[in-house]
């Protein structure tokens, strides 16, 4: 089966991710400056910030001030993230942030239990009241996941049928309060993806919704990331999250957790090399990717950043060709 | 088309490529107990020296001092690379390795003039002189190599009709000598490959020679390494050359080159996670890639050795399970 779409739409998840997994502290100058690099891409959906409590993620306290600190580029769409009404006034409060629902159920108990200590209904009951507060404050929902779609630290192999059978429960949650998902993400929460179970899984879902378009959140901590988001394409996939650089990782073996999201550039790569638009300029992005290192001082995970596009190789081999005419 | 096979054949190449790559010295003896640990993985075929200039490659000197150092694991076939009779008499001199003949042609004739300074003519001529060495000595031809198969730095992207052209040439060149090749390898000597263009090639190669194997050499300077072996695996391809810890290349970006094979460790991980046999281990092996790291005295690019395999995880859930059972 072979569906690679003609248009893939990335969700650059880098700030957020990396700035969130970073251990010593950046100055909001330094993180503005990668945002605004990063907006003048063709990125046109940047996950910027977390509006978590400041003594639970302390690189996260300047939240506000990173928001303010923007130019903000038209067209593009800067988002934060919240987990509860409170995080949302502030994600509202600083008048500059695209504010659009999520809500999220897991596939897996033992991972939920361990994560926020709740049981499946009490999540659901949660995502009712998120759902509720979407409503009442006009908030379109954008986004609904199912964490741990492809296997689960805690819970081991997750089943095809739980995913889609997850799947349908956000599609009864969202339509409780009238509703109608056109679109659900799949994320591989704890990296137990293979090309092979994406396969598996997305068409699993695509085959009981055929209607619902699906998203990927792709993590990379053992190799399969970009293999991954390959196997969601020829799928039909259109829609991924991925991270500059690979930020939200890092390639040194002692660093704990190394786990980041799909590298942005890398992903672009492939897609220009395969004839799907992104919209984004790789060159652009590339130089991002190393400003990212710059900015969290240590080197990240992406290849194309180092190893170059082809893009510039290709106008060398032209320009020699057309030398070799001129001689 | 998925035509995934049940079983992969990986031939590790990782201390020829690795020890080749890195400039510092490494003491024989770390060479050896590198190779020696990864002799009891499972892996069959270990590429460990090339037998060439100690003035051109300094770090290749002691390649007969590696060879007599090894514990040979018997049905593990350890080989090594020479490029004239010269090179080839010192690998049959250390009478511990297995002697198999090997030819290759460039799809690239502007690759072939930077690298070797020889036309397409006289690669043939070249090409038909080793056949004729390994003829007269009795030494099977075991590869044939059509090299920057996927794109070249120098000529740029390479036309799918070229490739299947230059595999009728091996053919040809084979077939002057009496032997009839039944695999053939395409390397992606430059990294250019994307899944996409695995599919186009191997597909295209595929349809003009049914009955020919194809084995795959895939870099991973542009993170495409993986993605673009299970495109091959997709297509029925059952062999991969590849690099514990991803040994030949490094992720800082300062190194330039930064180009190793593919991460056997990571490539054996997919296959496991996909139901396709390898016969390694893959614990035994992610402490290999670590111990290479150890041993280059730098961090690599493998992705499974730091991130853990999943079978150690399913094991704890297994245990859980149980505990939660006897509760």
């Amino acid at each position: 089966m072979n569906d690679l779409p003609k248009k893939v739409h990335i969700n650059e998840e880098g700030p957020r991710e990396g700035f969130q997994f970073e251990k010593g502290p950046i100055p909001t100058a330094r993180k503005v400056e990668l945002i605004d690099a990063l907006s003048k891409t063709g990125v046109k959906h940047i996950q910027i910030v977390s509006f978590v409590s400041p003594k639970a993620v302390p690189t996260m306290a300047d939240a506000e001030d990173v928001v303010r600190g923007l130019t903000l580029e038209p067209g593009v769409a800067y988002t934060g993230l919240w987990f509860n009404d409170q995080g949302l006034d502030r994600a509202i409060g600083t008048g500059r942030l695209e504010i659009k629902g999520s809500i999220s159920i897991t596939a897996s108990a033992p991972f939920l239990k361990k994560n926020l200590n709740r049981t499946p209904e009490q999540q659901r009951a949660v995502t009712r009241g998120m759902l509720d507060t979407y409503r009442q404050r006009g908030i379109p929902l954008d986004r609904a996941t199912v964490m741990a779609a492809f296997g689960c630290n805690f819970a081991g192999d997750i089943p095809v049928e739980r995913v889609v059978e997850m799947v349908g429960q956000l599609l009864d949650l969202a339509a409780e309060q009238g509703v109608k998902l056109e679109r659900v993400s799949l994320a591989d929460t704890m990296a137990w993806a293979t090309p092979y179970s994406i396969k598996r899984v997305v068409g699993a879902v695509k085959a009981k919704y055929p209607q619902l378009e699906l998203e990927l959140h792709l993590h990379d901590t053992r190799g399969m990331g970009i293999a991954n988001a390959y196997a969601g394409m020829e799928m039909g996939v259109k829609r991924f999250d991925s991270s500059v650089g690979g930020l939200g990782g890092c390639p040194f073996a002692g660093h704990a957790g190394a786990a980041g999201n799909v590298c942005t550039e890398d992903l672009v790569f492939m897609c220009d090399e395969s004839g799907i638009e992104t919209g984004i300029d790789l060159e652009k992005l590339a130089a991002c990717g190393r400003l990212a290192e710059d900015v969290v001082g240590h080197p990240l995970p992406g290849s194309v950043m180092k190893g170059g596009s082809l893009r510039a190789l290709r106008a060398k081999v032209r320009e020699g060709i057309a030398e070799g005419a001129r001689a």
